[in-house]
């Protein structure tokens, strides 16, 4: 699927690039390009005519000014972990990549920090947490993803059910527009004035500009944490679990479900010994706070999944105890990987009531196309993450999983959800946004994206459909494909 | 200060908006004009040349073509309690007042509630609370004033510091554009693929449109809550008790401080006999959620306090106490009322570790300026309500008191914080924008703005500072009386 850059003059865009940033900050031989080709969505690939490396803010404004000049556009790729794609490079452009940008500034009397875009999400945590504090949003990708991918896509985690995704732990951002000025959104408070133009970019993919200093809230560690597992004999009696916990008014830190094959795929790779192989789903359940609130919830929770059922309740109290519980999750896409040459992450939302029905329907969906689906997600927000196996080197099979995946988005939209969660359109949902918005709607979001990018360099094929990356035909048959959203 | 409007020919734009929305929704009479000539910022007044009262999304949207087609600016007023003028008319606009847009939709099962933009905020808990819910932004001006309202500045209160403010509830928006088309923005559920819209309309005070129905968010009432009030004879003691609170881990569902001057205040006026009159200042800490959480973190609280030398710690458990620990601070504005013929609300925000010096300060410039200013503030969130009273009916005194009301901003800004927390600019602080925000950066809110009003025709003069409205010399001014925030 590469395809080569157009007819470009690149040469002297290439020379006016090294004087913005310097000689060796200038990737530009095809060997070394390779690297850029993809990001975590392996499936889409383009191989990008240049790839600049900066340092610093003025860098990255004189390499967009650079494209502005140029008409050429441009594509931000942090650490390149993100799986809708939104890093893709275009044959044609730029790839602005902030790896080489990872100062950390800490202000702990203010609890907040000023990180770079290439520092990476977990590094956060590591630089506050000798004074008690953490960074809260915690992608699977933690250890590699970077902090400005995790502003582009807006990403979530484990314990975004409690403390939210990273819009709600942004306070203010350096942002890059894509003429190429440098202007200052947010502030270094939650409380400020005007439009909340933080707000307004993060999560916009990169179309909005380059966020090149960010102002992160940390929040203090909590006194106490337990992890509980529970497994069940049906996914009914696991889904009513995770409804009657929130209905209790219990918010866990995080409330994940793994599904049976889900189970048994981790356990024939990592074997953590922890999960019962004959479970239909199993939960794990994180709980924070003070000791004496997380020992109250604690035997809620037990009680509750008594209730429903549970075969067994085992609570991990000590560190080593909950690393050994999580394991399992955390090596579940890794697991998916030693048994199928390839997977396609989906990612949808559902109304929490919903889980049982949808993850029936999407069992349906498996049988029917043929592809097994392991279901790994973070069910107490109702954010599903079907796991698609299949072999990308059979001609024909990763279009016949991308049509699953859209079955898959069909029923979240149906009971009333979304197509995304926490991994962005990108490359790879543009063309159901139809099914989420009207026209109007869309084209409302366009207004605001061609005032702050009128020439549409920046990151210009994503989020959006349109008639030559979807067709008309394709979005009309997306508009029928998917009934319309009820309105409330 | 009201002044006439502009000779435009209204008879047929008055004719067109009573095609639109109704006959007896168009108000033209002059008497009863005067009612919407100000909202709570009472020292600016201007009558609307005209004033609709829709009750449908569909309304709205005529009314708003209306004024698209005839090039009338338009204002949108909820309850018109809003303490920054966003609802201020202009002479030569229409009022769009949304008080007769009073339903509500009630969604238990996905914990969301649908509203149109009339309905008074507490109405939203009163509609879900028998199913063991409530709306956590609470404003003082809860039992009068409206969602829309709310939406429009982004509206804060007592429990913001533990649940977050308005925009932290807002799912999704039906939205009328400022040429009269209605989008949807946001969705149904917290994750909605695309540009955030809704939560930059959130705060836009007005400017990019009128939302017609809100879909917010409801909590599950805490199980047990308890309020405590602490006293003590420095202010510096009761601020370092607040910075030592947070520090702990502990999260208030609110945390107030009322300085000497108000306890007299508030016991002159309503007589609680709770609030020692030689106190220098009292806290008081409202905690919720599990009943184990909520005594665990009440011996912690008053440990806390007793540590930092509180002569006394009170804790309510029942309503009835709790009441009347929060009598006084409900009627504190009230009280204010009593003892001045008027008074000046400031709302500025500081890191809660400047409280001590800033609260000094403030005292210092009351002193230098001649004005009594009492405290009475949101100190979790270091969110200030500085009270100047003064009597408007002596010419010159409005005009002091602002003087010294920026100088108070200027005290915020000084020390990293903000010039708004929760009230909006309005009209009343976009002369103090500058302050905070470059002139680039403030272009490109105004880039978005025109985006999505490309006439400027809705809530025109709010919001940002102009030269016709703050003079070229006056906002050089306000550049030069704010030292330049130093950048992180």
């Amino acid at each position: 699927m590469v395809t080569q850059a157009q007819s470009r003059n690149w040469p002297p865009v290439i020379q006016a690039l090294e004087a913005a940033v310097g000689r060796d900050q200038v990737v530009r031989r095809r060997e070394e390009l390779l690297v850029y080709e993809c990001d975590g969505l392996t499936s889409y690939r383009q191989r990008p005519a240049v790839v600049v490396l900066p340092r610093t803010t003025e860098q990255v404004a004189a390499a967009v000014a650079v494209c502005h000049r140029f008409d050429v556009p441009f594509v931000a790729r942090g650490a390149g972990t993100g799986l809708s794609g939104g890093a893709l490079p275009l044959a044609d452009s730029v790839l602005i990549v902030t790896a080489m940008m990872r100062q950390i500034e800490v202000d702990i009397e203010n609890q907040r920090v000023r990180v770079q875009p290439g520092v990476i999400n977990h590094w956060v945590t590591q630089a506050v947490s000798g004074a008690g504090f953490y960074y809260a949003p915690d992608p699977s990708s933690q250890s590699v993803c970077s902090v400005g991918g995790n502003v582009a896509e807006n990403s979530g985690g484990v314990h975004c059910l409690k403390y939210g995704v990273t819009t709600n732990h942004v306070l203010g951002l350096t942002l890059v527009l894509p003429p190429g000025e440098v202007v200052e959104v947010g502030g270094k408070v939650a409380e400020t004035p005007g439009y909340d133009l933080a707000g307004l970019v993060v999560g916009s993919e990169g179309t909005l500009g380059i966020a090149t200093e960010i102002t992160l809230r940390i929040l203090k560690a909590p006194e106490a944490v337990q992890v509980l597992l529970a497994d069940f004999t049906s996914v009914e009696a696991a889904g009513a679990t995770v409804s009657d916990i929130i209905g209790a008014g219990i918010v866990p830190a995080g409330m994940e479900m793994m599904d049976n094959f889900s189970i048994n795929a981790v356990e024939d790779v990592v074997a953590t010994a922890c999960y019962p192989r004959d479970a239909a789903a199993i939960l794990l359940i994180e709980i924070d706070g003070l000791a004496a609130e997380v020992a109250d919830n604690s035997e809620r929770i037990r009680a509750i999944c008594d209730r429903n059922g549970a075969r067994q309740v085992t609570v991990a109290v000590d560190a080593e105890e909950r690393l050994r519980l999580w394991k399992g999750r955390k090596a579940a896409f890794a697991a998916m990987g030693k048994l199928s040459p390839d997977y396609y992450v989906q990612d949808g939302v559902i109304p929490r009531t919903q889980l049982p029905q949808v993850l029936r329907d999407i069992e349906a969906l498996s049988q029917r196309h043929g592809y097994r689906v392991a279901n790994v997600f973070h069910a107490g927000d109702g954010n599903l993450h079907p796991l698609i196996l299949y072999d990308n080197s059979v001609p024909g099979q990763l279009e016949a999983v991308e049509d699953l995946g859209g079955d898959i988005l069909k029923l979240c939209v149906g009971v009333g959800g979304s197509i995304s969660g926490e991994h962005g359109i990108g490359a790879d949902k543009r063309c159901y946004m139809p099914a989420m918005f009207s026209a109007a709607d869309l084209e409302t979001m366009q207004w605001v994206r061609q005032a702050i990018d009128p020439k549409r360099l920046a990151n210009p094929t994503k989020i959006f459909p349109t008639p030559a990356t979807c067709g008309e035909a394709a979005r009309a048959q997306a508009q029928a494909h998917f009934p319309q959203v009820e309105r409330f």
